[in-house]
């Protein structure tokens, strides 16, 4: 009999709950295989403080709400387990509350980092030989796993990203004549600019914005940048900018170094909006306005992409027979079959071919400046914000899971 | 036979081309009484300018597309008309472009400022002896104008940041344990809390966030603030706050100045939540993320309230049909008869007790310590972010007006 260990990790998503739906409600589908789902409290830390939640207290009404809530249900966490020469003690600990729990397999939902967790228990499993499964459901709204055609979580934000660079555009249009002639809209993405790509996809309405994409792998030359900006108030009456929050200039700075690092030993970043507003009214003379989305951008439930619902539980769904199938060290993967019309498959990639590798943007997709993404992104992108699976309304609020959850005895 | 200039002022929202459609579509009824209806380009500089937008080159489809569609399609202004006495000039150029295109209604929609407009143009065309109709639609997010239960634009701004607030709040919570321990979301109004204070709407959820709400109606005391957030996150392991872009300290200096002014003489501000992320960071030593919401606010029509978006629809039907019945000199208005259910119905406030008139949120709706919203407020906050009107959906977008057009000759 199967006992799960199931957790979340990183960054949350609109998503990462449909994947414990599908890992969840899956497992009801096999009592005669899998026995517990426990899922840690606050990712794999659930698993070291033995803090672990057993999913039979929810019900199927519960599960399914899951996949329609965003955040992390079960709490989530930013915590890099060391190498495992030097931390023994620590795995030590995480093999016996597992041996405790008869939990044998190993479910963690997250980012290249949490692959690399997943992949790290893995190994000490072995060496320490004890018998367990260790399977990695991919969750980052970055975009950024290797053998993955794309992400859960990202779909959404690209969606909301495009939507409301389209709303805002409408906005600042009607404003331009008399009053607002630059708006920027900072986006997440510290090394790669997925997100502020994907905003390319608000060409689409009809409307010819944004007119400036600048994303982290290529660094920004200010003077372009002002000429560029210039140009369009002149050409079109305004200027919208979407900058991803990790953008560089050409000396290799950040625009918007905070100076404190995150627990992966990332910096952590954030206000590359207000600076550039600065230079746009100080050196311009703009009157700029500038949004930054942060949280709200990769929790943002209620505009969803449908696709990437179905494929954050799809991904849940088939970690849970992959491990029936005795299969471990791996991750799921999204493979895509075809663009047009968009056909996917779920594949699978070695959890350490996964794990720290950060996949960027193609070079094809920049136009010769670097400062914005060109037609040929398209087909990659669109797919990815296509339908809606919207929560139900009550009171005018999206109707969302809220309760608190126990971790068991 | 009347011919209407209409035009949209001031800030846009999510629904003022809902009360453009009112307008147009209500004036398409009555073709024996009503001619043209002219729309200024960018608000009243087009009437200045000679730059009118003969609106029957809009197909009924069309204009009932502007119901779904933010921002204004004419284009707004900011330009506030100069006393009469002084300003002779430009009052004359007025009337001329209105006598040449036989305009004898003046509709204006936009928020305090504009029914100022809207007032002065009255008296001028009194003094000129020039014979037309001056009727106002409200309008503004800010939710501030006097003899109305409130603002078209307000509900959708509302239902926003009631959901962004409850998303936000599901994130956090999942992140608190290793990471992000304060979230600040600020939103816009510069005098007026009735934005911040209607984020109070997310504890419908069963979350009971956002646990401080900033409103510019009281000075906040640092320290008091301090101590509040150290709290929550003691007790809830993480904090919300909701902060108005206008709250000041207790020595009456805005928490976030920029300098610059707008065309009403307004200062112009922006960037409180990252001055109060500085903050608890330094001084509480929390880490804290921060999100700045902008234009995204107020134009975010995917997920308007449908209340709204009725009733701003209203108001441009009423002015037409008070136009009909030789009114002039008053603003239409939304009277409220019962909050549950909710009820109301068209009335009218005369221009000149509207203009210029900023209505500030009730004292009984704030908590002792004026850093929350008591429940208090919830029977007149529910009702106005209830039902949908969605737009529909092509390609993962919303379906939006977004035709470029053309002045008349």
């Amino acid at each position: 009999m199967k006992n799960i260990f199931y957790a979340q990790s990183g960054g949350v998503t609109a998503v990462i709950n449909a994947s414990a739906a599908g890992v969840i409600a899956t497992a009801r589908e096999y009592p005669d295989q899998i026995g517990k789902v426990y899922a840690g409290q606050n990712g794999i830390l659930g698993a070291l403080s033995n803090q672990l939640i057993d999913t039979a207290a929810l019900t199927d009404q519960e599960v399914d709400l899951l996949r329609f809530t965003p955040g992390g249900a079960f709490g989530s966490c930013r915590y890099k387990l060391k190498a495992i020469e030097d931390h023994k003690k620590e795995y030590q600990t995480l093999i016996e509350v597992f041996r405790s729990r008869g939990i044998n397999v190993f479910m963690y939902n997250g980012g290249g980092d949490s692959q690399d967790t997943a992949y790290k228990v893995s190994q000490m499993a072995e060496k320490m030989g004890y018998p367990m499964q260790c399977l990695g459901i991919p969750k980052t709204i970055d975009n950024d796993l290797a053998h993955t055609d794309n992400c859960p979580g990202f779909g959404s934000v690209a969606k909301y990203v495009a939507i409301s660079t389209l709303e805002a555009s409408l906005d600042i249009q009607s404003m331009a004549a008399t009053s607002t002639k630059v708006f920027i809209l900072e986006v997440m993405g510290r090394h790669t600019g997925w997100i502020a790509a994907a905003s390319m996809l608000a060409r689409r309405s009809g409307l010819h914005t944004p007119h400036i994409i600048l994303c982290p792998e290529r660094s920004i030359n200010m003077d372009a940048l002002q000429k560029k900006i210039q140009h369009c108030v002149k050409q079109h009456g305004f200027c919208v900018i979407v900058a991803a929050e990790g953008i560089q200039n050409e000396a290799g700075e950040f625009l918007a170094e905070s100076g404190s690092k995150d627990a992966f030993g990332h910096a952590q970043l954030g206000g590359v909006a207000p600076k550039l507003a600065q230079m746009v009214q100080n050196d311009l003379g703009f009157k700029v306005h500038w949004a930054v989305s942060d949280y709200l951008q990769r929790s943002a439930r209620h505009i969803a992409s449908g696709i990437d619902v179905e494929q954050a539980y799809a991904l849940g769904q088939a970690a849970v027979k992959a491990c029936i199938q005795e299969k471990t060290g791996t991750m799921m993967t999204i493979e895509r079959i075809s663009s047009q019309p968009y056909q996917w498959s779920i594949g699978e990639a070695p959890l350490n071919l996964v794990a720290n590798i950060e996949k960027t943007l193609p070079d094809e997709f920049f136009t010769p400046c670097g400062m914005d993404i060109n037609e040929q992104a398209l087909d990659y992108f669109a797919p990815l914000i296509q339908g809606t699976l919207a929560p139900s309304y009550d009171q005018g609020l999206p109707i969302y899971f809220t309760k608190k959850l126990q971790v068991t005895d």
